[in-house]
Parts: C-alpha cells; structure tokens; sequence
C-alpha cells in the first residue's frame, strides 16, 4: 500500500507551484486481494475516496460546455449530465486508477528484470537538449535535463499567471522486455501500446524510435544494423515487425495543453472560459 | 466484388514506377456470405491467393535476418521458420485482407453517411502546401497537391535508382462520424484508431489534430472555440474527451522507409543488405 | 435502491426457518453511475459490506480441506488461502453481486416486456406437480405448487435437523424474448446461458425445453408443429438454431445440496465434516 | 493432416446405416500455418468444400420453414435467406470445423497427458449397462456396452424405417486435466464447458457427475470424500468451486432427436415434414 501511496503523491497535483492549484489529498485502501501483506489471486480492489472537490466548485458550469472539455460530448452521448467534476470519466482524476493499477504492474514486472522510466522531454519550445534520467526525480518538472528544466518552469508559471496552460512531450524508456512479445498483425505491440497511451486524457499524438523523423530518413538510415555486439541504432523504437526486439521500447507521447484555463482566447470570447451551446 | 477488387487493385505494387517492382496481381474470390448480391448474416470470407510470387524468390534470405524486418523477431518466438516470404504474416501482402474488408467497411459507413479520405502529405522533406483533395487520384503519389507530387516522385525514384527506400505522412480525414461514436477511458476514439493504425506494418507514429506541434501551443490557442456556427478551429482532430465531436476526424500517421533495399547502410555493410545472425 | 435491496433481501440466509442459519443482513450502497435517481452512462458501482461474518467463524477451518468445498482447488491454484469466508469468491455470498446487477438488468429487460420468474420445481424426491406461478412468493420454498412446498419443507427441515443438507431443481421462464435473439454457432443462446447459470456456485447441470426427456423421443414428437396459430408445443424450450424463436425460453437446472455440513458422511468421517489434507 | 482426415471420417455421415443417408465426403485441405509438416504459429487455416450437396437437393424446402430447423429463426434474424443447406452455419455439417481443430486441440492435450473420451450411453429407452471403453470403436453405435448396442441399433433402423428420427445420450471423461484448470465466478471449467457443449447443433442438456440426481441426494451423500489415498467418489464431475479437481471431468449431454424427417407428425401434419409460414 505503502508503494502505491508513493506513486498516487507522485501524481497528486497541488503539489508545487507549477502544477494544478486543485489540492488533492488523494489516499488509497485496499478493499480485497491482500491477505496478510500478498496477493491472493483475487481482484484487487482499491479505494481513493475524492475528499477535497466539492460539488459546488463546478456549480459555475452547470449548464456550460467548456471549450476543450468533454462536457459537449458526453452529454451528446448519454443525455444527462452529472455536472460535479466535469462528467466523472473524463476528468484528469480518472487517472488515479491507472496509477494505482500501474504501481502493482511496476512491481511485477520488475520481478521479470522490466522497468519503466517516463520524463519529459518538451515544455513549449523548451526541449531537453540531454537524457539524464538521474536527475527526473531532482525537479519539479521531471525532465531529463537540470538546464532546460529552469526554462521549463518559468514558461509555466508564466502562463499560468496569465491564466493559460502549456502543452508537453513525454519520453518513455522501457527495458528489459524480452523478445518476441507482442503479436502479429492486429495486436503489435506498437499498436496495444499506441492504444493505451492514447487511452490518457489529453494525449494527442504517439511516436515510436525516430517516429516522424522517419519520413525524412531512407531505408539505408532507418534499419537498425545487427552486428554481433547487438543492434547499432534504435529508429524502430525496439520493434521488430510489431514484436519486441529487445532493444530498449522507445516512445514519445504528445499532452495537449490542459483545457481548464481563465483567460479569454481572443476578443469577443467570455472571460470564463467557457460557452453556452445554444 | 467489383468494388472490392478496385479497391484491391489500388493497393497492388507494381502498378507504376514508384512502387515495389514486384508484379503482383491480386485477384479476389468471396467463398461465403454473399447470396444473390446480399449478405446474408454470414461471415464474409474472401480469399486472393498468391500466385506471383513464388518460394524460389526468398531462397536468398532463408538463413539471413534481414535488418529492418521481422525475421528475427518471428524466429525468436515461434522457434521455426517459414521463410517464404518473409514469415507470411510481417509481409506487407498481409494488408491485402486490410483492404478487403476495408472495402466492404466503407460501403457500410457511407449508407451512414461516413467517408474516410487518405493521401499522402509528406515524402522526405517534399510537404504538400496544399489540401486539393480532388487531386488525390489524379497523381501516382496521391498526394493532395500537384506541385509536391512532382518533387516526390523525382525524390522517390532518385533513391529507388540507389537501391534504397523513403519514408512519407499520411493524412487521413473522416467526415460525418456522429457525436458520441467512442468510449470513455479506455476505449477512447483515438486509442481505438491508434491501435487499428499502429497495426500496419511501418507504422511508427500517429497524431490527432494539431498532434504533437500543441505541445508549441497554449490552453487559449488550442481549446476549439464553439460558437452559434459550430467549431471554429479543430485543434482537437474531431474529438473530445475521447469521444467523436461531430467535427471531421482529422489525423496523420508516418510510415518508415520500406525495409526491403539493396544498398548499403554504409562502409562495412554487406551489398545485399542483409547479415547472419550468430 | 430500493428495488436491488428487495432483490438482495429476497437473496439473505436467515430469513427463514428452512435456510442456512447464517444471518446476514446485506445492505447495498451505490457509489457511481447514479444522478438525481437516474442512470449517467457510468458504471453502476454498488458495495454490500460483510457486516455479520467475523473471521473468528471460519478459525476452525483454517487448516482442512473441507469435501466439496473449492478449498482444495482454490489452494492449488493460488498457492496461498483466506481461509476468511471459504476463499472469497468460492462463498456463496459472490451472489450478492449477481442479484445487485440483476435487479437492474431486471428494470431494463421489463421495458423490452421480457420477464424471468424463477422457481423450486423439485426438492430430494418431492416434484411439483403443478406450475401455479401465482404462488411462488406465498411459500418460503419459492416453489410453484403450494401441497409440495409442505412435503419439500419438512423434507428440509428434517435433513436440517439431521446436520445435512438437500438437493434441489429450479424451473425458470423467461417470456417476451424477441425472434433472432442468440448467435449462430459459438454463442447461441442456449450455449450463453448455460454459461451464465453453471457459473453459479453449486449448479451441477441444466436442460432446456424438453431436456434429458428429449432423449426418449422421436423427431416426430420433439418437432413443434408451427400452425397459423403459432408453436403447438415447446419442447425446444425456446430457441431454434440456438436463437429465440419467440415461444418462451424454458429451462431448468440442479442444485448440488450444500457442501456446508455437520453430519459425518459414513463410520469414520470425522465429525466437524472436513479432513486435513495430508 | 492424416490424423484430422481420421477424425473427419469418423464424423461423416453415410458411413453406415444408422446415420443420414447423405454421403458426404470431406476432404481436408490445410492452406496456411504448416511448414514441413510442423506449425509456425501462424493461423491454421483448414478448408473442406461441400462437394455431395447439391443446392437443388434444397429447392423443395426454398419456401418452407421446417419445423425444428433454424430456418425460421435465422429468417426472422437476417432478413434474407440461402435456403441450399439450410442456412449454411445452423447445418449440422458446421461441426466439421469443430472436428477439424478438435484433432490438432486433441494432439496438443495428449502432450500434456489429458485425453478425452466420448461415447453413447443411451438412446432412446436403451441404456448403456456397462462402462467399457475399449468397446467404442468396435460398434457404430459408439457406445460402450456391446450388449446395448444391439438394442440401440434395432430402435434406430426402426425409427428409421418409419421416416422418424431418435434421441440420445452422450457421456464424456476427460483425464488428466491439471488441478486448479477454471476461473473463479464467471468462468468456471463447468460453465466454460456447458458453453461450449451447448453450441453443438441439437445439444439440449448437459450434467457434471451426479448431474439432476444431485436433486436427490443430500450434502452426507454427495460431498466426495478425500482420504490420504484421494477421493473416494466423484459425485462433483471432477470440479470443485468451479476448477478442476484431479479427478475425470465427467458429463453427460442430451441430443433431441434430429429434426430432418420425412413422417407426418400426426394427422393434418403435411407429408413432407414442413409447413408454409403464414
């Protein structure tokens, strides 16, 4: 428990200055599959009651959809609308979830020798010009390179006094996957990973190895060399015809810039943000 | 079968010069679930059976794991080796099951009033500046702008004439999907289309909207502004919250330079662009 | 709420002299999928929390095996025991969640005008002999014919007495399923709900229409004669082809008597009814 | 490819005179998934084209809905019907795809000791007495008492004889199935098996062990017993809370008389055993 408490903090926002102003005090139970400190075979079943949003903060857009948001289509869809906290599903909270499940998948697949880093890689135009993973846990922003992150974070807080909000790139290494997983045709494992990551609340956009770079290269740059010392390059992203090749997963994913701001995107548009659909 | 056929033949290499020199001549025959021009409720099965491309053409490679494919991937988890074209389910022929049933796809969608375009935006560093849909079969790129199609095919033969490949965007657009089509949290419309895209073989990337340039953008610039008239901006790609906005679907996805070259990497690779493995 | 804690109150041990002594006062509290008393598109999360077992009951069997129980397998498999509740998803209160999802299901089907009415058609030797559907929910069997439901209580109460327990047959009817429901081949609707029923803890066996009698028949009898009136006769128990045929789905299934025991099973059995595996 | 020809012709009807007088002879051909005699991994795709049926072998029955037979259902459902053989996949020729992956299903058990026997314990009144397996394949009745046999082939030419069709029972035991085999809750070994039992064309009933007599026994009688030396009966089929127990998985199930007849029902029933919906 302790170790998915470690994870949920790690996401909670309100945390520091550059993130979200929302303070979540966001703590997990475990409710069944735990017997005495192991796993029983059981579903897991884990609790992470929502304490500090009250209904009343969402009042305001009861009866708005919120540009961005996903009030428009959700509504579209089901035809009732539970205002508090932006539809349920579609808010950023759904992601506690993820962090709990993943914390235990982290566990086990650490058993098999697998790990898992994520950082940042982009902050507006602030790109990490270095891929120093010692250093993600040293700043706030949880890149990869000390220099870029002081960019990073003024470009941040910058707009978030304007009441605006930033867009991002994410970098994630995954080592140690054996060879050969992920299946032929329908389930690559680019294509179960592509659907997961884009399953994430404001991912727009996943790239693999060289990823778009590719379109400039030719088939000579882009294949990967095998020499007896292994592969000499990564531009297929540690695939190899939808399987893992065992080189390192490499891939990239886009987070739009969050859509809950204040500011008015341009004259004429309402100071909140927001707009009644006729 | 007609339209399937067509549709058939719009995939087939060797249709021109730019593509893959072989000839192969695909010919469609439906086995089950069409009576008297209808379905009829059954399981449509089409079978092309391969008739160019004979054993003898892979005899070369039966010992070779060739850089860029999945012969290595495939030996290392099946433990067994078909080498007849390259392991069967890696070669790209296996798309032609794609466009069958993509064909029948299309007519299903367009009674809905759904039509998916597709044309190339990008080879190598020639971008189309144009969105000229109507010329997209009019030029053997099928691009979407006349001027780049000339720069594109030049770029394509120079490196054909080298023995090697280039990589290229594609854009698709889906028009007339209906509000709601997608599912919250995990099976978000873009996951669902990231998985079915990211399973074509070299794939390697996808982005949905503005994609991976929000990263460069604010909150006030990227939220779609909604107004009396509709959207006016589709910074999301036709989605909100993972579910259809009624806007066009609008994303680009990037396929590597084709594996199969016969140039060398550089000094020290082997001419046929393949190498044992130890 | 009210309709699923009727359904669960129908469900509770303890209500009655003839059932397992066992009080369990469930309780249902929903946590998800409800607004202002409606539906939102959501899942539906219901909780009944375990108020009246205590772990102290189940100490005595916290080293054995008991006959009949999943003790054994469940050990097998997992490697590790709750011996809290006989394993947790073994116990026959794993129903509570099915009743929960039924009462509502329940609610949707009735808009479509399909109603289930299940009921005892025989408990140890004693049949019923008529099928009076008024009077299920005056008798505490739940049986539809009120002079066996004297024979089937004594029947149970006597085996109660004695520290064991008895076997029982459930009829159910399911009226109002539109023609074509069910799928060809894999999933008929026979096939699905053999799956549903025999997944409930204790049910041994199931027959539709006809059933086992059928085996005693010729074609000629089996066969119902379809007239300008409709069906003759159901002997196919409501499906054709595996698909409701519009007459009403008929079928029946056995329930094990409970494993739960006090009586030893013959000279030697040790008295608390469990053994302690080598 | 032998050993499934072997099973096909064990199926095949017109193989003597107790079965269907239509003489089908099914050739299996493998088309994809075998390389030197060994699977790759890739999809085993196998073919049997109809080769005796002739369509107008159905164009007596082109307006007919046959009583019995799917061929209102599937008409009901689908909106069009292909009346040559009867609707294609409510056919009983269907299970021949059943029989050709059940060959290669039943090689892959066999290496891990699991072995399936099936066999005809009844039909119509006459009951298998004894369980001798070793008699199965000596009588075309495939049952396992000789003496039965007898019987069971005189009441089936008659039934013959008189244009009429009979009902039968069919025990399997399979051995050697690993302790824990089964998913807790919905996908218990006993569903998952009724499932798949259930989507046999005709199946109308299955039992594990002591099937409906369970109904008549008490929890003393029924609970299998487990010593040092391992149960001593087998009253549970071989499952214990849904997963396999190390015991033979045992069931029965029912199989209604065939609905292709040629007798009149009974007066006013029309001669061909059809009748013209309204």
């Amino acid at each position: 428990m302790e170790e998915i408490q470690e994870e949920l903090n790690r996401r909670r926002p309100g945390q520091s200055k550059v993130s979200t102003p929302r303070d979540e005090s966001d703590t997990v139970e475990i409710y069944s599959g735990i017997f005495e400190g192991k796993t029983t075979g059981t579903p897991i079943m884990m609790m992470v009651f929502n304490k500090s949003q009250m209904s009343r903060d969402y009042d305001a857009v009861k009866n708005l959809f919120r540009p961005g948001h996903a009030d428009f289509t959700y509504f579209s869809k089901y035809g009732i609308r539970d205002h508090r906290g932006g539809g349920g599903r579609s808010s950023a909270r759904e992601t506690i979830g993820r962090v709990c499940a993943g914390a235990i998948a982290k566990k086990i697949l650490a058993r098999s020798g697998i790990e898992i880093k994520a950082y940042v890689t982009q902050v507006g135009p602030h790109k990490a010009d270095k891929r120093d993973l010692s250093v993600i846990e040293e700043n706030i922003i949880r890149t990869c390179d000390l220099d870029a992150a002081v960019k990073m974070e003024e470009y941040i807080l910058e707009a978030k006094e304007a009441g605006d909000s930033v867009g991002a790139i994410v970098e994630v290494v995954v080592s140690g996957v054996p060879v050969g997983v992920g299946e032929p045709v329908f389930d690559r494992l680019n294509a179960k990973l592509a659907h997961a990551i884009l399953s994430i609340p404001a991912v727009k956009g996943i790239e693999f190895g060289s990823g778009f770079e590719a379109a400039l290269m030719r088939g000579s740059e882009h294949n990967d060399e095998v020499t007896k010392y292994g592969f000499l390059s990564n531009n297929a992203g540690g695939t190899l015809g939808g399987m893992a090749s065992s080189q390192d997963i490499v891939f990239r994913f886009v987070v739009k810039p969050a859509s809950s701001i204040t500011v008015p995107k341009k004259k004429g548009w309402i100071s909140t943000g927001m707009k009644r659909l006729s």
